[in-house]
């Protein structure tokens, strides 16, 4: 009788390019994990911080934290620099999910069947003012970083302002407010306005997950201590990796779309004077296999 | 014929204490206002500014900003070092607000009948969007006032970790959280729970007004330049500030229990060490002549 029990394939293989690149990003990822398994902890109140914990942990992970920390080791920054950042953005991208999937009158059976959905573990009410408190949470871990004696409150309150923006309406919440309006459509609407789903999907991504991940980055090259023209350029890769993750996520893809944002992203790791390993394994986030082999579980 | 139309009844009288304090808080109040006039402007994407100025304006007005500006001003800073974080605080308990009344199928039915509610302008799904907008638009003005020549990095800082977590877990979010499992509550649970509904309420609004006031004038003093000591001192203060404005706003007083907390708020006034005249003018909050003439209106 064959076994049902699951036992994973062994390959061996020698480390190539791309299983360096894959156990840097792992690496990563382990670290964020790390840090929010110890910043998120169970306490008074229960009510609020036990579902907290459980959302951080079971919300869909994006790369943003991950560009964060990687934008700041690549303009020569250490990790811990940048891993409370990366923290506070998957905090907060937590808390927008939440509201994002929150049942209401008036969009119950709107939200796109292609997305990922979530399992609602708790009442509509715990689960609106769990994410309420979440924004407010990621913020706070970010602001209670500063060390007076480092020096960098400058920086901090730089990527906090990086961090409003890209969080609320010149963010996700105009781009969770497009998709939801494009949902509401109808075929009529759209030739009234002139614009096509194609459009309207498109301005989604860019405003969600595009802006997102150009913050992520760009605030790591913050932190980092990068010049303003490697904030600028890591910010706009940031964008390509955002509008990718878009895309996949929303099953659209591949499409050619993904292989023309590849090639802007490509197209920027030849300008810029990131000429050497590091600068690979950042770009290597474009690729397909890395975005898709990982498979990142903060659990 | 009489006329239809209000003419207000004019009194000539000298300008007596509480006149000269009631013209110092209108002068905060009005200076708060026009900061958030110029601050929050109808601008792209429309969809998401245009009810975010409703409702800052909309919102009911509490004491947490005037404190936070008046704390300032008693520890000897200047009206413009605090006026960003009042007006934050503002927008922050707007969005509060607005989530607290948004209807939701476990709570439509639920929110106790006393309380002010919100005439519903928007569409629910617009109303849960723009409150999330709105938080980190709070903290975005309260980090980009920050001026690096001014070297005060430091202190905004600190008050944004007050604000967040004020408004967080440890603070509105616990007492809304509260609000809503008191109004479940039957007096069967009740019993089970040990806990009566009078001491429900007063978790309630100790951690929502109580904090949240706590918080304004702890802001107030950290980014006036106040003492460690001056600005714990100038927190329990703003804590009872608060109570007093829960008891008020639940329409459940006046009870013994306003006067037992103004006690406490002026025994604050004899062991501290602002024995002057802005120290009269701050304390003349907790009189209700103060809180319940002036009838703020920030539109």
């Amino acid at each position: 009788r064959p076994s049902l029990s699951y036992r994973p394939m062994m390959v061996t293989m020698a480390m190539s390019t791309s299983n360096k690149n894959k156990s840097y990003w792992t690496s990563v990822h382990e670290d964020i994990g790390a840090h929010l398994r110890q910043a998120v902890v169970v306490k008074e109140p229960v009510e609020v911080y036990e579902p907290m914990r459980h959302f951080v942990f079971a919300a869909p992970v994006n790369m943003a934290p991950v560009l964060c920390v990687a934008a700041c080791e690549l303009v020569g920054g250490h990790r811990e620099q940048a891993i409370v950042a990366a923290a506070a953005l998957h905090v907060m991208h937590a808390a927008s999910f939440i509201h994002e999937n929150l049942p209401l009158s008036d969009r119950t059976s709107l939200i796109p069947k292609s997305k990922p959905t979530m399992y609602h573990a708790f009442k509509p009410n715990t689960e609106l003012l769990v994410a309420d408190a979440m924004l407010p949470f990621g913020l706070e871990l970010l602001a209670s970083s500063d060390n007076p004696a480092g020096n960098n409150s400058g920086r901090i309150l730089r990527v906090m302002v990086e961090m409003t923006r890209a969080m609320g309406s010149q963010g996700v919440v105009e781009g969770q407010y497009n998709e939801l309006q494009c949902s509401q459509c109808d075929d009529d609407d759209r030739k009234l306005n002139g614009i096509t789903d194609v459009e309207m999907t498109y301005e989604t991504y860019k405003k969600k997950e595009g802006r997102l991940h150009a913050c992520g980055a760009a605030c790591g090259a913050i932190l980092g201590g990068g010049s303003e023209k490697e904030i600028e350029l890591l910010r706009r890769y940031g964008f390509y990796v955002g509008m990718i993750q878009g895309i996949v996520s929303r099953r659209l893809g591949p499409t050619e779309e993904i292989e023309e944002l590849k090639k802007l992203a490509f197209k920027l790791r030849e300008v810029n004077s990131f000429n050497d390993e590091n600068a690979e394994v950042i770009f290597s986030l474009v690729d397909d296999n890395i975005t898709h082999v990982l498979g990142f579980n903060l659990g």
